[in-house]
């Protein structure tokens, strides 16, 4: 039996060497079209910014340890130009020589990932994306050439994007940030990615939002805000898109979402050809439908499905895909599952929606830092449709955590009750995520309502009344327009100060908020406690892009 | 109505808020046996070492801030000497001036929490729980009073005996840690129990082990090891109980754990009787039965259900207890949720075991840290029965993971499809969560089979042959007597070096020896491999108390 693998990295690499344990005597020969296999591509922009110091410590592995280990025919810079799947034979390049050759194969695994296209800056600028070893031998090179300041355009501001941001400033690059959409991070709400635009900016980053490069001249970029940014340097982090050609010239299936069609074991529509990683279609955890995710975790984890089922054994259970991502930038950790709120109202499903503030351990032990975190709750049965959190220590924790109760069909209100590790370093009594399923089960049993940050002017508009029932401090150091300030611990003196209409109160966080709406609940009075409170409605309605290019225009 | 809470603490506090929120015009009196309310327990031995350094920092309430806030009516220094079911009266003393008074409740909360006793050391060392702020004040004015050296022996090798450790060495403390059984940590599994032991006498604390304190002269512990300590402190860390003589002489029922007996709801045998805390018995999730844990996550859980039961609201399924727990010590953290190895011997309940060694993030990546994580799986079902993990970075993380999976009904094999979040600073494409769920899955199929620390020396004495295949420099460095060393990369060429009988197969963590086993399954050899490589059978195997004792006394 023979197995021929296209693509030697994250998901091609562990399909190949789960196949090698499950069978000694197979013969397993991988393709790979550039010339390293099985590399650390999530390390790549960590390298351009020196943090990993030592180029060899993104080879995890070489063709030659593959072969002495696993036994495996691992062929570098060759690039497989066609299949022929009534023959069962593929058709390899050798890069090197320009020579061809014809393989058959038993298997044949396609674990070609995904790829990028270069924009208009190629061939005026140096313009590369952070894909491959070779792209940042490519990159350094460049810089490296440079005498002055190193000058350099990022082309897209998703995780990518920012991991090279966060790089290119560490070697103390000047930094312009393009991006398309109208914010920062795009699988997030805009009110979790306005505080790390901000902080970016802070930075000295010079982030155009709504943009797109549109031309360039030697050494210049220029941008669709008509302005033109001196550069020596593009890297491209957008638009990354599967890699179906070989599949779609091969008649095997490709999806809407133009990534391969697999059932669950990761078999395509040819039952001999099976498919992973970023080129392949996966099957979204809330709506069932196909969805590209393209992230490390999900590729190793089909690889050795795909070697399961190739091997005859049972490769488990499907797991549709939850999306669970995570990047630092700059000190700030941001993580996200599920759908965002964005792509809830974009598709018409009824959500609930959730913010906090809650400590990463407990407050009176020393280094505590602040985070936000969104909920998002489908109010017909309870069940956790997503979460985005943002902040420093434990937020890789929470994420995780509610990423497994969701694949565990733990409801929001359920969170409250998840028994997690406490000691005062490392969370909380009542721990983050505690605390969100309070909230949420406060949400499900009707005992609190809420008003979210962007519904507030509707309903002030409506002749509502505002109540800050923080202290007169906090409400002197910054307010919301037209909030009338009574603290909370006064509440209960002086309610008759209040009109008797709508009321919205807010705090700070949330929390102190809960407890005025139901102190004047129980007085009789129809109130509604403004979701996350000051800093989730000051993120949300943070000076915006235009705002942002109105400053610029008039500076 | 009226509700009286005896406990003003953790679960009794989140009682009265949590009803004062439901319930606005209810009278709420809380009654408070000691000086302070609402105190961070859990912070207390940081306030020793002077981690915490601000008192008040200690004190997240006060009488005067619940009632502003409240609207509680919390009543410090006030003991409940009494109840009367019947009447539905208490009883209450005045500890300041001795005088009793009676009040009237409709329900009633009991939150009175655990207590210690004091050793015989009592007398003539000063000896001190940390328990209360008054305990900590107590202890820093021993403290403080001394002029040298501070000597101190702490009784106790549990959670809070470690803390009390970890931060009387930061004071730069002499310190004996006395444990009456044959390891630290009992909640832990020897072998992974050992490695701290072993970094505690590295910082110079002298540990007993198998070791009580017989009794004392002034200014000298004596053990039952026959040796004394000079000792100006002793902290009383071991033999919490449940405080439950009020209960009991009100005729509510205790059940055999020494707790109070309550149904999902936080009520007891009397229907207007509620008991939340450490005085009451759970229900443990494995099997059902009661059992005590002392957790302040519980704690808080149970006030608020209580809360709700007595306000009348849906207080939510009733969710049985794990047992998580967590302690930092000098740089390590420990971790456990559920049954340990020991207790699952004990109950005679079959399991299988898995030891691994993986990174707290990818390798390629700087400062990644080596955990010991410990999965016990019920070979019926492959559920989940337990974890022990033992590491620096990240190991809060895993352990509320597989918290969150094992409420959430997740299988061990299932942990291998958990989509958690990965960059490299935060975790591994392959996180320690899913690689200890491969070795699951490898398990429950058949397609591994292993051995474990304990059982080596049994198969070695029956003939079998033990075949290290680390390199030779791992080998030179340190073996497992009679074990031959055929590095993995010769295995396929140097096998037929091999006896024909049993093989058990070995390498530094379990991976490696793994991929051998499977070469030497496949090439007709019966295999095992060492579950957890090298570095569990070291720490397994590792110096014991007899030895330590043998080494103290040649000294």
């Amino acid at each position: 039996m023979k197995t021929i693998i296209i693509g030697g990295v994250a998901g091609g690499m562990s399909a190949a060497t789960r196949l090698r344990r499950l069978d000694e005597r197979r013969e397993i020969v991988v393709f790979e079209r550039g010339a390293y296999v099985s590399f650390a591509n999530c390390g790549l922009p960590y390298f351009v910014g020196g943090v990993i110091e030592d180029r060899s410590a993104l080879l995890l592995q070489t063709p030659e340890s593959l072969a002495a280990r696993f036994g495996l025919d691992v062929r570098v810079r060759h690039e497989v130009v066609g299949i022929d799947a009534a023959a069962k034979t593929v058709t390899v390049r050798n890069l090197d020589t320009g020579s061809e050759l014809t393989e058959t194969y038993d298997t044949l695994v396609l674990a070609g990932g995904s790829s990028a296209g270069l924009g208009p800056t190629t061939g005026f600028v140096p313009t590369h994306t952070l894909r491959s070893v070779e792209d940042v031998d490519r990159v350094l090179e460049v810089l490296r050439s440079l005498d002055g300041p190193e000058r350099v355009v990022v082309v897209g501001a998703g995780y990518i994007g920012l991991e090279a941001v966060e790089n290119l400033l560490a070697r103390g690059a000047m930094v312009t940030l393009v991006q398309r959409g109208p914010q920062i991070l795009s699988p997030l709400d805009p009110e979790m990615a306005a505080p790390i635009e901000q902080v970016l900016r802070g930075h000295g980053i010079d982030v155009r939002l709504g943009t797109t490069v549109t031309g360039a001249r030697p050494g210049v970029v220029q941008l669709s805000d008509g302005t033109e940014v001196a550069a020596d340097l593009v890297i491209e982090a957008t638009g990354v898109h599967p890699e179906t050609g070989l599949a779609r010239a091969a008649g095997i299936t490709v999806g809407q979402t133009g990534g391969i069609v697999v059932d669950g074991h990761q078999r395509t529509s040819d039952p001999s050809i099976f498919a992973v990683g970023d080129g392949v279609e996966k099957t979204d955890a809330l709506d069932g439908r196909g969805i590209l995710v393209t992230m490390a975790g999900l590729a190793n984890r089909h690889g050795r499905a795909a070697a399961d089922a190739i091997a005859g054994i049972d490769p488990g259970p499907a797991a549709p895909a939850f999306g669970t991502g995570i990047v630092g930038v700059l000190g700030i950790t941001i993580a996200t599952v599920g759908w965002s709120e964005k792509r809830l109202r974009a598709s018409g499903r009824a959500h609930r929606v959730i913010h906090t503030h809650p400590s990463s351990h407990a407050g009176y032990y020393p280094g505590a830092q602040q985070m936000a975190v969104k909920l998002l709750v489908d109010p017909a049965d309870d069940s956790i449709l997503g979460a985005q959190i943002v902040g420093g220590e434990g937020v890789d924790k929470r994420i995780d955590v509610i990423a497994t109760a969701m694949a565990g069909h733990i409801s929001a209100s359920g969170l409250s009750r998840l028994e997690l590790a406490y000691a005062p370093q490392y969370g909380s009594a009542k721990d983050a995520v505690n605390l969100a399923g309070y909230v949420a089960d406060n949400l499900r049993t009707g005992n609190t309502r809420t008003v979210q940050w962007h519904e507030l002017d509707t309903l002030l508009d409506a002749g509502a009344t505002l109540v800050d029932v923080r202290s007169p401090e906090e409400f002197t150091a910054g307010a919301i327009p037209g909030a009338v300030n009574v603290p909370l611990d006064e509440l209960r003196d002086r309610h008759l100060e209040l009109a008797n209409g709508q009321l919205v109160v807010h705090c700070q966080v949330g929390q102190r908020g809960h407890t005025a709406a139901r102190i004047l609940t129980q007085l009789g009075y129809d109130v509604r406690n403004l979701d996350g409170g000051y800093l989730t409605w000051k993120a949300g309605t943070s000076p915006s892009r235009t705002s942002a290019t109105a400053e610029k225009e008039a500076a």
